[in-house]
């Protein structure tokens, strides 16, 4: 940020969020009008809710994510009572870490996976074992083999989670089938005996709502007769605004009642003012009005960055093509480095382009060296002019130490 | 709240925040609606901001802490550099105990004290040990024998920091004079050696700017040399709105970059929109003017209380004369218990009224039991005619307990 803001004619292609030009400013101003002009909604939103949240948002949220998963389906997985409002989803992800976890445990994640996930496990003193991840998401036959290999060396009462970011994944973009969800939890439910406890699975479904094209897919909640362990973590940052910062989860017990309890010694409950813009958001179809715009804007710019990748990339370099989120993931030949110290990273940086180093988003195993030839390319807060000049940039930047 | 919400005759003089009418709606309100409908504002408010926070409010929040202090005062302890936003000062108070504490590790606090303080250390496994409270606040004769006795007993290591809630306290409205802070700073350096690393004083301020009476006393950072000790917590959430949480801090290093970091791993930085309402109170007068009514509007429902309290309460009661904030403490003989399962909440309940026991706001000692014969009585949520009311139910209650 303290560089982009210093170097007028940088390209971040690195920054994962949504542009200023899709932020729903008039959205938010009639609403806010309204609710303060409200003599019964204005005082409440100015004053303390209580510590699970707005409980016209955790009704709101709820029937949404129902509705994103079957319109009639009637569960206990989707009550307004499992809804837990955070300050967006980061919150949530810390919380259920530190709840879940003690020193020395172990977590399940994509290989590579969303990089500020690994910092929170990290500062919790928490392992991350990667699984590998293919096109179309977790690869559960490696998955059997990681649940396998824990038992027999005496580690799987160590873990505790997996950690699933299912929809246009942080950092690649894939998406994860439901079948593959389907086995991933039948595969933790036949290791939990060995584990003593239960093994969720924890669905970070960030991006869900930014799907431009192929079919929607249902989340674990879905999945018969293992709801009772999946979390169901999302976010109104990226479908509506980064600013508000509201995230929320749907919980099981016991991991409601847990959450709950640290998050009244975090901050005992969300800003009210927040909840009740985002529940008028819902309410008064604002939102899903927003979304639409947001969808079509983001097709639209990953259609940019592919044109710039085709034409200004080495052919070498391999993408998979996003459906939804943010995100071109981009993978060099093995022997061209793009980490944080490697000649294309300090190059582009020199050329006024940056991505973010695929090696990041690599938890650390003795087992290999961390792949170092990716790199994640955002279209999200760069403008389309923008897009095109640094991809350019970093193309030649490719080209150029490629050749030599 | 469940309860108050069931029984609608029930008055709670528990609650510890401002009442409905009081919240500024109409500032809020305009103040926003000027926000959003800035073309370069308004999308600011909603995009993702950075980890430490607004720098607008964090720069205004400085100054507006150093003008309290001393409005000519320069000194590097008021450096906006220093300033932390965070999700209310409860996040504050959680962060720093995350970040400075480890389990077993011992907090000094005052005795009794702000409860949900307590729950924060216990939900970090630390220790927390009480400091004798006077009317004029923390008895550092106590402090020094206290400090005395855990180098002694090679506890000494154990001891990270002595957190003081300063300003019109929560739950006894006792404020520490000014001489008294600068004795505990100056007691904790003398033990630094002896604990092998710094000592800190938390000074937990969330009361302060609700003075009603009395002179203003100077927070602990302008105690001359000891500055780089100091940790200032403040919030808006009692001055302004409790709905909108922020709360913010004045932070030495390496205390700075340790919250950041920790700041980072919760969820990167607090709501942009918030902060910036929160800057615009403050830049355009509106924060000072309402802030001057919510005074006035505290002193008139204290004195409301004190006639109640004067008139119904039986003569033994003994309480303190609130100068600010919410709060009486009213202490009763001995003999009278208060707590959870007493009488005399037993019966103040069923009477349609509830306070805070007094035990709650103790840390354990296994040197004395848990004082059980005083409560805290709010003038804070509750309407005049409430607290009327509600002091009348109390009293009636404790003179037939007290006669029988």
């Amino acid at each position: 940020m303290a560089m982009a803001l210093s170097r007028p004619r940088l390209v971040s292609l690195a920054a994962g969020f949504t542009d200023n030009e899709s932020l729903p400013v008039q959205d938010a101003r009639e609403l806010l009008e309204g609710l303060l002009s409200s003599r019964d909604a204005g005082p409440a939103a100015l004053q303390y809710g209580t510590t699970a949240g707005d409980p016209t948002l955790r009704q709101l949220t709820a029937l949404r994510v129902r509705s994103l998963d079957a319109p009639t389906r009637s569960s206990e997985a989707y009550s307004p009572e499992r809804m837990l409002i955070t300050n967006g989803s980061q919150q949530m992800l810390y919380m259920l870490t530190e709840g879940l976890c003690d020193p020395g445990d172990l977590v399940l994640v994509e290989d590579p996976t969303y990089f500020v996930y690994l910092g929170i496990l990290q500062s919790h003193g928490v392992r991350a074992k990667g699984i590998r991840l293919e096109q179309d998401g977790l690869d559960v036959g490696h998955l059997e083999q990681v649940l396998s290999e824990l038992k027999q060396g005496g580690e799987l009462p160590r873990l505790k989670l997996l950690y699933l970011v299912s929809y246009y994944q942080n950092p690649t973009s894939a998406t994860t089938r439901f079948q593959k969800k389907a086995k991933a939890l039948e595969l933790l439910a036949k290791y939990e005996r060995a584990a003593g406890h239960p093994l969720y699975l924890l669905e970070d479904t960030a991006y869900r709502e930014l799907r431009f094209s192929g079919e929607a897919v249902p989340s674990a909640l879905t999945v018969k007769g293992h709801a009772e362990r999946v979390i169901y973590a999302g976010t109104y940052s990226k479908p509506f605004a980064t600013g508000v910062r509201v995230g929320f989860g749907l919980l099981p017990e016991p991991i409601f009642t847990a959450a709950m309890r640290i998050k009244g010694n975090h901050d005992f409950g969300s800003s009210n003012l927040l909840a009740q813009l985002l529940s008028r958001a819902l309410s008064s179809g604002r939102y899903q009005k927003h979304l639409a715009q947001l969808q079509q804007r983001y097709a639209q710019k990953a259609e940019v960055m592919r044109q710039g990748l085709e034409e200004y990339f080495p052919a070498e370099a391999q993408r998979w093509q996003p459906q939804g989120g943010l995100y071109f993931w981009v993978r060099l030949p093995d022997d061209v480095a793009t980490g944080a110290k490697s000649k294309v990273f300090r190059n582009a940086l020199a050329n006024d382009v940056v991505y973010v180093p695929g090696e990041l988003c690599y938890a650390d195993d003795p087992a290999r060296p961390k792949p170092n030839h990716e790199m994640r390319l955002s279209f999200g807060a760069a403008s389309e002019e923008n897009i095109r000049v640094g991809i350019q940039r970093l193309g030649r930047v490719l080209q150029q130490l490629m050749k030599g």
